[in-house]
């Protein structure tokens, strides 16, 4: 079923319609992607306003709406409303900022905007479960991200910058599908990788260095994600220790995910497992979220998460240790829930490898 | 002055503490750049909350603001109300999901939270008017962007695809010092030319196409904005008409654009010239828009921007003229507002080039 028929359908008791502004969720419900728009949804009907710029694309591109050329907002939203009766209109509570809702609230008087999250939240209900189409897109994202990782592996050398081997990982993707990075790629070593969301600098590799490289690609709007550690020259055994516990604990993750149990369970069987070899304030995020046209979705792998896990969501499973100062390690597959457990898309090695 | 000591001092009356919680405001602020991280801003003293992810670099890196390991967000928030005495707090009100906000006035019942917007354009008016250094940062990434445009000719050639052309685009400006683009590249061509927002496709360029590029690039998280459109083999008489009626109002605009002035008077200098030419109904986007730290700032130049320029304000210049599903052209510079006009940053011409 289109996406935007789903939230039709799916539209929460009391609400009559809802706005969607943000540039995923209207992605997402139309399959058309533009930074700007406006797109009201209904219980008979969906129109996207799009402006100018976007219009012809819109016409051809936007599925499950009517598409109209945005004039004047206020005007075009007002009509909606009143074709359709509405009275109570429902907003993206997490994305919208209080300002426009105020600006709303001062143009429609005579319209309730519900400021709870429950409009929202049945949209980010159908964007949790992926449709088979979007996992065979996510794949191909994952495809190429597990490409890029045997493509960079040669380059990885002492002298070598960091952010050259950032832009040789990106500029493979993109010359192999992708339509960029799914977020700014991390490449850090030696005493870099002691931060898990560092930013690749001038630091050459050398002889003794974890590099860690965090990557993932995007194909038709859809995130990949994947982390692997590898050392240069040597690794000294504290190195090697930390390692295979951060495997030990991914590994053992992974055993674990399955629908019906809770995000806050299977980040407990790493977090136990790290915080038992004696790296307890060392892993400080959660073990792993979810992904699709947001290289963050929820649910999360993590201490605060008690959502029950279902079958059709994907899920990064990706702990670490990070020794302040000194060096850090991440390993990070991407999943998808199936019936009886998961199934792991990443496909590069991740025994210890030293270069 | 450092950014958060300036607004520090610039708190609108009546609120005695804001909270930054969007990823530029806190960059500009603090000068660290973070994906996460909570800027709590008093009259007295400013604090950074850094997750363990980010902790080491802004200890190292934030400027004029405590540096705290975010543990606990509320018990911290509360400790620093507390301390400085707040009782009404600011927002970011054109950033905050209404959810967000709705979440801080359920955990501090006691603080009343302003949800109009004097907080967050305190913020803004700091952020209209760059500082020399600033501007040196712009300069540099614009530098980059009309390097690039020299790079880029001599691959615009029948056959050659509008993804790939971005893509060279792109590497040039990685490899040369950009942190990446400023937003997706624009590069279409021929028919899709007359999308001004289009996004590269495979379509390979042929004789006769117009070929719009729109890019930039970031430098020390600063955007640079260009388009220049170029004609391959040949131009009609009408592309050519369209050609020079689209410099004529571009340069007409840049002579106009000055300290004193409303964005709308400078959009209308353009405006004039392209309806004026027969192009009315042609030219749907306002005539430019600010530019720093996010791609698209205010104040803009367009008709509904009634907002007085003044010096240090970066403005882009771009008036286009769309014949949908034929051609289109789009000439765009960036400039930084001088006492007595402005001063062109973009170095690339603009006589129509025929390649």
């Amino acid at each position: 079923m289109e996406h935007c028929t789903a939230l039709m359908q799916a539209l929460p008791e009391g609400i009559d319609a809802g706005l969607v502004l943000s540039e995923h969720n209207r992605r997402y419900l139309t399959g058309f992607a533009a930074t700007d728009g406006i797109l009201l949804v209904g219980r008979a009907r969906a129109v996207l306003l799009a402006d100018s710029r976007y219009i012809e694309a819109a016409r051809e591109g936007a599925k499950g709406c009517e598409v109209e050329l945005l004039k004047d907002a206020a005007m075009q939203m007002g009509a909606f409303f009143k074709a359709e009766g509405v009275r109570t209109a429902g907003i993206e509570a997490k994305e919208l900022p209080v300002a426009d809702l105020n600006r709303f609230r001062k143009l429609f008087p005579d319209i309730t905007f519900d400021e709870g999250n429950a409009f929202n939240d049945a949209i980010l209900r159908l964007r949790m479960i992926k449709s088979p189409e979007e996992l065979d897109v996510i794949r191909r994202a994952q495809q190429i991200t597990d490409d890029a990782y045997k493509h960079i592996l040669p380059f990885l050398k002492p002298g070598a910058a960091e952010h050259d081997i950032a832009l040789e990982i990106e500029y493979f993707m993109r010359q192999n599908g992708a339509s960029g990075p799914s977020f700014g790629l991390i490449v850090v070593s030696g005493e870099n990788s002691s931060r898990p969301h560092g930013v690749p600098g001038a630091r050459r590799l050398q002889p003794g260095d974890f590099i860690t490289m965090d990557t993932g690609a995007i194909v038709d709007g859809y995130c990949s994600d994947m982390t692997r550690t590898v050392a240069l020259g040597f690794v000294t055994d504290e190195m090697r220790k930390v390692y295979e516990t951060v495997l030990a604990a991914q590994l053992a993750a992974e055993q674990e995910l399955a629908p019906g149990k809770t995000g806050s369970e299977v980040d407990q069987i790493a977090r136990g497992i790290i915080y038992g070899a004696g790296y307890e304030g060392c892993f400080g995020h959660g073990l792993g979220h979810s992904v699709g046209l947001q290289i963050h979705e929820e649910p999360r792998l993590s201490p605060a998460c008690h959502e029950t896990l279902q079958a059709g969501m994907m899920m990064t499973i990706e702990p670490g240790i990070y020794l302040e100062g000194r060096f850090g390690v991440r390993i990070e597959d991407l999943a998808v829930l199936t019936d009886g457990g998961c199934e792991i898309l990443t496909q590069s090695p991740k025994e210890l490898l030293v270069l």
